[in-house]
């Protein structure tokens, strides 16, 4: 290694465009670095023919929050490189965001509009996490809401994540967690295992078949050291040698044979059968090799038992990204009034104001609008706190996620991810008959407003 | 926070599928672990309509690789999860990778079959490193590729890239090395500034012009803050009411103005049209707005002097994954002999066994031919190490990144950029005329084969 500086400290606060450090130096000169401010995160539209997008990356978000402190090495750079004044660099070294955060609970589904994320705080606290917010929401939720058509294209079939090689290899790791959220069983990736408990799942790729002198001892070696139980990768030379070779090595407690490759519909009922007449009836089909939604769907009816998915899961099925953007949308008056403010493009139309945010529910319990919840400053406020009238057909949408800069307890770490699993489920469920189609169609509900009383 | 685990050590060694572990525990019970293996990274085909792909990360590649290793944090979370048994777990624990690589420089062309980096070592060594290997080489070089064509396609004008907040908050640091390789001016990521000293940018965004009571004293803060070189973002409200007041804020040395929305085309020419009238000739003009290579070589005619990308760079416009593989194409026999290997499956064909490189060029130094080196094993190896006789037409491409376990110096850190810089500049130049083109087309170049003799 010669001159790469490794970061000493595991601080996220360099993860930021520097234009929020630069807005930073001017505010604290002029006198508006204090002005309390809402930033709202949603996303003008969805991909290209989804009907519903699913928030993930929430419980992360407030993770790597706390480590969003500039420390010596930090500051140290920021002052060698002339990025900021003394003056900002002394307010950074102090820095620790103090302001509230409430929003979707993760997991739960979007629509256009939908405001998922809410930071209030000083200008200065507040806009300075707009980068770290936005890349950890769009990566996310980008694979969350494609992994979620993956787990309803399967239906009761598991779907395990095995994407890693195709993503950065922290990107990988939030990625398995975010398939998760959306229904995954399980993820190839140990540090996402290690990080949040999840289950971790992987066997053999053909690299350990080619190792060994040929097929049968490479199974057999695979059977001694992982059990019978074990996954055999039966495609290296012949698919139904592999299969009578897998059988040979495991007997017919073998757990499941993997095939990745070739046309998957054929081989699994050929392979089903194979199975069948030998007796080992118990033993699974995995599939893998570049699936998505529409392979998945496509191989409903063959005897598949379990999908595994890689690249298209982690580049979101054709949308890496979601598009959120972290928007002012309120900010206190030189008289210390919230005001809305919006930017006049029309090619940007965005509706000024802090929002609140609700599910309408029919008599079946079924989404049929989103509802964004506007009106004067402190009523939405109010109202995205619990504290409002709530028609009973509206189900409301904002959570509490940190309350003068401490995190609230259960939306990180294991816990957080579990109760994400069980939001988007629910949240899924909810949604009306035919949100869940893969072919493209308009947003499963619109989005209106609904104005509070002054 | 509850129960997060968040990573106590830099370790990289976890961010590796499972099933590079069980393969390792069968292949040291069964004493195969130690065949001398050669695993080669390539990729099958170009993305669809590409000429050419750009190899990046390979820098990056070899710092994080001195990171992984097994500590006592991942080896008890190996044990408590029963991932391995003892007898790896103390392989893990003394693990150090002790092999050759070599590979395409990085910021080299390469075309589909290119043999971009080979691994050699034991299997047990080799095999753990494919995870990281792919999620470094196949993020990086997606997004050099893509940026690559940006950077073509503005021709003289610099790019600058803007894309962290739709990328994943880690990948977007290596997606701003990316593409200072291929080719861009600097990059609003601060991490990626600090890491490897690359220029980074960036003024201000709507919210500072929204934060204040208006846009004239929004423009007169940022000028008394960084100066009347900085740039101003005129198009929150009005564009032509924007510049007038820029100009007012900054006078007619204002450095640049940034166009963030509309039809750019011909915003551009309206604002070049105003700045000249009022005298500015030098102030510039940035514009942003999702951009991708297209849009860059639509506005070749308009005057614009800069281009901000985001979410296409870092999405690889298109293509946010290389596709590229490691697989083993050969490896000692019982007797220690080396020999090819390669799946047999006709939808994954692979040409077995070890590889060179080289690219073959025409008088005029034009490249004409991706040429594999194929033959016996050990004489390959050499011709890739640069002892064997190198026809005059013929440039080989494989250099030393890695030997008997130890970076190569030179290809790390903020050296190793410069030369990737300079490598992917010289690189491009040499494509035959006509493979710049943006259209779908073939790749520039066909792959050949070049058997060495016996």
């Amino acid at each position: 290694m010669t001159d790469t500086a490794r970061p000493a400290s595991p601080s996220t606060a360099l993860l930021t465009d520097r234009y929020e450090l630069t807005m930073l130096q001017a505010a604290l000169a002029d006198g508006t670095a204090d002005r309390r401010c809402v930033f709202e995160v949603f996303t003008r539209r969805l991909p290209a023919g989804r009907r519903y997008g699913v928030l993930a990356g929430t419980g992360r978000l407030l993770e790597v929050l706390e480590d969003f402190r500039f420390g010596a090495d930090e500051l140290a750079w920021l002052a060698d490189e002339r990025v900021v004044d003394d003056r900002t660099l002394e307010y950074l070294a102090g820095y620790r965001f103090g302001g509230d955060v409430v929003g979707y609970a993760e997991g739960e589904a979007f629509f256009p509009q939908s405001p998922v994320l809410v930071v209030e705080g000083t200008f200065a606290e507040a806009v300075l996490l707009e980068t770290l917010v936005l890349s950890v929401l769009n990566f996310d939720s980008a694979v969350a809401s494609a992994a979620s058509r993956m787990t309803s294209a399967a239906v009761d079939r598991p779907c395990l994540e095995m994407g890693a090689r195709r993503a950065h290899e922290h990107a990988a790791v939030a990625a398995a967690r975010a398939a998760v959220v959306a229904g995954f069983a399980g993820t190839s990736n140990l540090e996402a295992g290690r990080r949040w408990g999840l289950p971790t799942i992987g066997t053999a790729a053909h690299a350990f078949t080619l190792l060994h002198d040929d097929e049968e001892q490479a199974f057999a070696s695979q059977v001694r050291s992982s059990g019978a139980g074990t996954t055999l990768l039966v495609d290296t030379y012949d698919v139904r040698r592999g299969v009578e070779r897998a059988l040979a090595a495991a007997g017919t407690g073998l757990g499941a044979v993997r095939l990745d490759s070739g046309d998957l519909g054929v081989l699994a009922h050929e392979v089903r059968a194979q199975l069948d007449a030998a007796g080992a009836h118990g033993t699974r089909i995995v599939v893998t090799s570049d699936l998505d939604e529409y392979a998945i769907a496509a191989l409903a009816v063959a005897p598949v038992d379990t999908y595994g998915v890689g690249t298209s899961l982690v580049t979101g099925s054709g949308s890496p990204t979601c598009g959120m953007v972290y928007k002012l949308v309120a900010r206190e008056d030189a008289a210390g009034v919230m005001r809305p403010v919006a930017k006049a493009s029309r090619a940007k139309t965005s509706v000024g104001g802090r929002k609140a945010a609700a599910r309408r529910l029919d008599e079946d319990g079924r989404a049929v609008e989103e509802v964004l919840v506007t009106g004067p400053d402190d009523r939405v406020a109010q109202w995205s706190r619990g504290r409002g009238d709530v028609p009973a057909d509206l189900r409301p949408l904002h959570v509490d996620l940190v309350r003068d800069g401490a995190v609230v307890d259960g939306w990180t770490g294991r816990a957080g991810v579990a109760a994400a699993v069980a939001r988007h489920r629910a949240s899924r469920d909810e949604l009306p008959r035919g949100a869940r189609r893969l072919s493209a169609d308009e947003a499963a509900v619109p989005t209106t407003t609904w104005r509070l009383d002054a």
